[in-house]
């Protein structure tokens, strides 16, 4: 008989799990189980489906259960798995639709469950029309009410947040954003956090708006249950038609709690850089799992579709009887607000402090492109280093320029260790529509240098 | 008497090397000699210029000599430096309006002449309406005959031509590129060139013509001794109300043939990395200098602003008594063509299989952007791998798509030495406007690293 893996979950990681074991082995059985009624979808589109950028939400499904039907994949969708069994080799899965529980035999299990929303334990919470926004049903539900709505609050001031305000904003909403922090984007320094608050309120006044420090600690409906207004602990009451909880999410790995699989950092699946767990024949991808970050050496848990993606990758190959390592993740993230880019990758001048890196950082704003170019952007670049050795600890960069660029130059440094007084010279192309003569992010190396040896 | 530092050269490198040093050492003697009648301006821009993009020439200049003066350097325009006596110390001078020879000498002296075009020895090259395109009067030279113009052709396919192309040909130009290799951008391979020719022709047919393998013979002209006619070895005549000699430049080291300073590739200047010729007390900067290739440990000649800068600054540093190596360059380049991006850093893989590197490649075309986006472009990218050792050769990429992101991801791995099995699973981050869940240029990666191990 041929060798069975059964693949749990069927978000990003899943499903190119499946996808890439099939192309080095044809002879595997494979099958896929997932508690939702569709796979392999994108959920990071989501709020550009709200603003209509995308206007068919079917457009975010990557692959349908009919296109893995074709290549010999078995999907199994409503189908959620309830236990997993590492001494028997099988886990039980629940049918959703019959209620009923049968068990499933594997000689490799991959748990690719994901991530699930935090919904916050404050009075009203359940009330109607206070949405997460995880699954392609919360954002046409988010939109459905966005077009008959004016007002809207949103909870918690991360990247989900920050690109549902554009999306609302867009559609002529009123927008309220809560963050109980000093700051919106707690993982960006306060001085590049700041910037962009600047940014939203300076774009939009009167329509946008951001409370800090603000805790929510009630709901209020109206007769009909739907909630009406958003109350915080200083007293203040934001009418709302509509309310989006942006307060983040956990793994999905409760149901693994009997199953002696070890759990790391906030309950996140603990795999090796092979993405095997302490089981044999068990391996873990995507949200559901601990990452290991290179620039702190730390076991961190950061979800990402991208990351999801590779491990999803590597362990199909190291399944196959190939050999692939996940080496770790850098805590690259990027998002969007209109023309402004916002982004962090390592870690940011605070966070070095806390974990006692001896640091020292430049902050540099400059053109993206040659002075005497009519389409140039200005950014911020905020370059941290290591004083000890001279590595790159990380970048945070905000601006209308091209700061994608810069940030995806400091990447492979950070990796590489390379020393700021080589990266400072780094022999980045240049021509006037791309860059100026010295580029920005080798302007913020050279002052960091400079502050090192002073 | 204070310590006194001779700058000879005006164009990029020298004014940088004049501004770094005063900016640590108030107390030095500067003075800066150069032929033309202005000083520290972009070349870079002048396509851009002609194009109309850019009005007012003025605008390519970054500094004149009376900022300068606010420095307290002094800035000597058409005076060219015609021998340097490193036994004595010091340089002679020719004023260009007197006539008259003076010497001066120095403690410290920095070359900085950079490169003079190569005019190609072809009969009738000093015909009126051929122009090469390295001032700004030049530029202007060009932008003029252009506006009474409907013919032009442009000798040689490097970046030169295929900006000025482009300028013309938003003018409602009809052009003809005549190359004598059998393809145009020979540091590229055939297949990407030829990518650039197809949509070079595709874009506008009729107007722009690229002949390749064709050498010209002989300009013809009218009996105002005004360009008329182009005639290629094959016997093509060409109707031509001007040229641009796109043939090239050399460095500018003429005048050091007796110095004792040593010359190395194309003549161009002899420096260790910390930009010191063999010679005491003697520095040389920029275009005039060669370069240490850290793909092929060799020595090139490729002349770039953005080196120039760099090795200005740097040599600035060390004069000033402080510390700095300027390790290399990795060739990297850039352009544009209307929406097209081109970009090569470090080694084709022709110049691969000429050094004897055994080497693997993979070409990718992708989105740049999460496919349900709607702006998103393509990108054709080949990246080129050393079998043995798996470090990265280099990278071409072709494309309406964010090229030049994944080209800079790419360069501090090179520099780096990181590992194709590294690289393929770097940490770059997503978001659906900035890339797909896995970036082309790790998808390429992955195919490269697949190829290998096959």
């Amino acid at each position: 008989m041929s060798e069975k893996v059964v693949i749990i979950g069927g978000g990003a990681a899943g499903p190119k799990t499946a996808a890439k074991l099939r192309r080095i082995r044809p002879d595997i059985l494979i099958e896929l189980y997932t508690q939702e009624d569709i796979i392999s979808y994108s959920a990071c589109g989501l709020p550009y489906f709200i603003e209509n950028i995308i206007q068919n939400p079917q457009t975010l499904i990557l692959r349908t259960p009919e296109d893995f039907k074709k290549q010999n994949i078995n999907i199994f969708t409503k189908h959620r798995c309830i236990k997993v069994n590492t001494e028997e080799k099988n886990v039980v899965i629940k049918n959703l639709e019959t209620n009923e529980d049968f068990n499933v035999s594997y000689d490799v299990l991959v748990i690719a469950t994901g991530a699930v929303p935090v919904i916050p334990n404050i009075q009203g919470v359940n009330l109607k029309n206070i949405f997460k926004l995880r699954t392609i049903q919360d954002g046409i539900n988010v939109k459905q009410k966005m077009r008959t709505s004016k007002r809207a609050v949103l909870i918690g001031g991360g990247y989900i947040s920050i690109e549902t305000m554009e999306a609302l904003i867009s559609n002529n909403i009123d927008v309220t954003l809560i963050e109980k922090h000093s700051h919106i984007l707690k993982m960006f320094d306060e001085d590049l956090a700041q910037m962009v608050q600047d940014y939203i309120i300076g774009r939009n006044p009167g329509q946008a708006h951001i409370l800090t420090n603000e805790n929510v600690i009630k709901f209020e409906g109206n007769k009909n249950g739907e909630v009406e207004k958003v109350i915080t602990e200083s007293g203040k009451i934001i009418e709302a038609d509509f309310v989006v909880l942006g307060t983040g999410v956990r793994p999905n790995t409760d149901f693994l709690k009997d199953s002696g699989i070890k759990l790391g950092v906030y309950n996140s699946i603990k795999v090796d850089n092979t993405m095997k767990t302490n089981k044999q024949s068990v391996y873990a991808v995507g949200d559901c799992t601990h990452d290991f970050n290179l620039v702190t050496n730390r076991h961190v848990w950061v979800p990402l579709g991208s990351t999801a993606n590779k491990e999803g990758r590597c362990a199909a190959i190291n399944i196959a009887g190939e050999n692939c390592i996940f080496e770790g993740i850098l805590n690259s993230t990027i998002t969007k607000y209109f023309d402004l880019t916002i982004s962090i990758i390592g870690i940011s001048k605070k966070e070095a402090d806390k974990l006692g890196f001896q640091s020292e950082y430049a902050i540099v704003t400059k053109r993206d492109k040659a002075g005497y170019m009519p389409d140039t952007g200005t950014m911020t670049l905020k370059l941290l280093v290591d004083k000890y050795n001279h590595t790159i600890l990380g970048l945070q960069g905000i601006g209308e320029g091209d700061v994608n660029q810069r940030i995806n130059t400091v990447i492979p440094a950070i990796l590489g260790k390379t020393k700021i007084e080589t990266f400072m010279n780094l022999d980045l192309p240049y021509a006037p529509p791309y860059s100026p003569a010295i580029d920005p992010v080798l302007n913020a190396a050279q002052i960091v240098y400079q502050k090192i040896n002073d």
